[in-house]
């Protein structure tokens, strides 16, 4: 990501989206044997990996990738999640990356099959 | 947050949104005089705190509260990022969590005099 401008907001104003796309994706390592496991422990970061090294490569500068902590579903990751859409996804082979980043992101196409419908 | 239960998507389908706003809040620490500063450096913790805590005691099981890593604007901290609106706060005070949490979660207007506009 690169250096910014910011603007202090006045009062009633459109604010433009900084991103097309922004993806969060959880790199919460527990130790192995943990009871509740984690993102980590399911193997997210080579995914993490492929997925900033793709995004840089492509020079796909409005799509914004974050790491994040915890989502509180450690038995279901490794997890991500896409806003604005709000479709949380759960790649697991450095193909199903390449596949979001291809459709999702660049065609603006969910890919289905690794969708995860989650209840609070 | 909850326990989860998960439910593998099929197809074509619509996807209900587990929150109604989802906040991210960079929790980076760098150590003191790190040329690039950090969220941390610029005293996000106590506000995570409050947001946290507010969120739980308040029973606002809607708003999703995740921790993230850096965003990349090591100098506007501490930020966070409200979706699915796509918004960039920069809170300094305690009672700026509570007034993010009141008019933008609770009544979905915006604080306008804490929102950044950020560009790439």
């Amino acid at each position: 990501m690169s250096d910014s401008e910011v603007a202090e907001a006045d009062d009633e104003f459109e604010v433009p989206q900084l991103y097309k796309y922004h993806a969060f994706v959880c790199l919460t390592q527990r130790p192995p044997g943990h009871p509740r496991g984690s993102c980590g422990a399911l193997g997210v970061q080579p995914l993490w990996d492929r997925l900033t090294k793709t995004i840089e490569s492509q020079r796909l500068t409005d799509i914004g990738v974050t790491a994040a902590g915890c989502f509180g579903f450690c038995s279901a990751g490794p997890m991500m999640v896409v806003y604005p859409d709000g479709i949380w996804y759960r790649p697991t082979k450095p193909e199903d990356i390449d596949e979001i980043v291809e459709s999702h992101f660049k065609q603006g196409k969910r890919v289905d099959r690794l969708v995860m419908v989650l209840k609070r």
